[in-house]
């Protein structure tokens, strides 16, 4: 996401990663019979989402404000599933790893962004897991679902911890290409781990909510 | 919006259309059993939504929070509606013909907001659209329901026509007030015809997400 | 919220709200099956949210991304809810205190922050019922339930009230910390005294939407 515009690899993984990011929200969003025109905003929403979130939150101008590519990149993603749609089940698997490379890349563009910014290293770690993950959740709102991410948490906590590998690799004065290398490895390694092995954290119980405690819910 | 405070024709389209926005929110509001506040803030925020997404995402002061005048037509818009309940329905078009009026305006205060902020015609044209339509999407989202204009898009592709006029005008150098409002018309009409002639975009079938297609949602 | 750092009475009484604030948020949370992460994020969501929203409008750095105590705070309340499950509900009593106790700070902190940002008396007063009540309105729509505030108004209205009689004091030269603390109890009396003899405002009854209403509706 504009971050190093002159890194072809790393720009080619962005797009990758916003590709699958888009996506993944028109196929949620064909469930609930949208437009195609719908269908495009739920994509782009899942893409751009979270960080969006964070250059708001970092008081910086949203980073697909200045640079096209994600509309396009989206409007592509709407015309390869409306042309595909009958064989989009059998790239399962390759959408799911651009899934997760995109995933840690945009976690390590988070935490970049926010250390240029002169934050210390927990609000980094934070806009990390929030430019990984709040696309999805803002995509959950607006279909009037109960966002994923609470249910099946590995997701931003697999941001997370690739965020503390970056910081740790970062006071360890490494490289700037090794530490973003391995950062983002965390995050793709972790996710596909929890994926594939249904690791989950443990569920809340309900909490017995007697009158009392409802007249404190607002 | 603070668009023109010296010209009072632009100025009376603006209070008419937000006045015809609140209005709106406020009528789902007594779909879904709220009280007069809340009706109050569904209505407030359908008229001031958009328009404040868009000063945030353009990093200006939301433009609400320079003029009253958006609290107190609010505030005007609920006592009509709790004066006249019985017979609102009998002005159904007055206040779709403010609704659309306000529409038209409304985008092309975007426009021009954002081209004054620098922002290439691509921006300038999502501005405007973003500042029509997503203030129904917040109420939408307050009233928990899915937004829709997902479904019933040529609202938001109005407001996407009207940018395109406008920025082909004004690469044309016409006149400013000519400008605005062919760009304004240019909403107004495509939202009337699509409405009379219920015009609609296709729908996105549903696309087979099996086993890893669920995986990849998060 | 970072507001003054030095009056340690203060402090505590943020913290202690935060506190009430993050429980209420967890325990929603364990009604609708969410894992330890989901309920973290639900509970922190109600704390800060109000304050984030009031920063975003103000176009300053949002509160917690200064000060790691926030998200401290709500990961105790996490551990909290956790150990003490099934003894909560003894705690309803005290909880509602601290709750209203921090609502009455958080609309005084949402005032102060506006005043000093230099906005008109009637934006602090939104402020101040924003710092206090969206944080709720987030939770409820992530959640996905319509937000409880508008149709149990009398939440905001404190905030408002309170906000009000701050804005009195404040013009007759009181001191600010007299000013700050009647604010404050008017913000805490009036949620008390309409929790406990259920004042409500009058709903607003369903308004007829026949089809030219309908279309109005986007």
């Amino acid at each position: 996401m504009v971050y190093s515009s002159d890194l072809s690899f790393t720009t080619v993984i962005d797009l990758l990663g916003t590709f699958a990011f888009a996506v993944s929200g028109i196929r949620w969003a064909s469930t609930k019979r949208f437009d195609w025109f719908g269908a495009y905003v739920i994509g782009l929403v899942t893409a751009i989402g979270g960080g969006t979130t964070r250059d708001l939150l970092l008081n910086v101008t949203p980073f697909w404000m200045q640079d096209a590519t994600y509309l396009t990149v989206t409007g592509l993603a709407l015309l390869v599933t409306l042309l595909f749609r009958n064989r989009l089940f059998l790239w399962g698997r390759t959408l799911f790893l651009f899934d997760s490379i995109g995933l840690g890349l945009f976690t390590v563009v988070g935490v970049v962004k926010s250390l240029d910014a002169g934050f210390p290293f927990w609000v980094c770690i934070m806009m990390g897991a929030i430019t990984g993950s709040v696309g999805g959740v803002i995509r959950d709102v607006l279909l009037n679902e109960v966002p994923l991410l609470f249910r099946k948490d590995i997701y931003a906590l697999a941001c997370i911890a690739g965020g503390i590998v970056y910081m740790i690799c970062y006071q360890s004065n490494l490289s700037a290409s090794l530490t973003e290398f391995l950062a983002a490895l965390t995050v793709i390694l972790i996710r596909v781990v929890a994926v594939r092995y249904h690791v989950q954290l443990p569920f809340l119980k309900p909490i017995d909510t007697n009158h009392n405690g409802r007249e404190n819910k607002e």
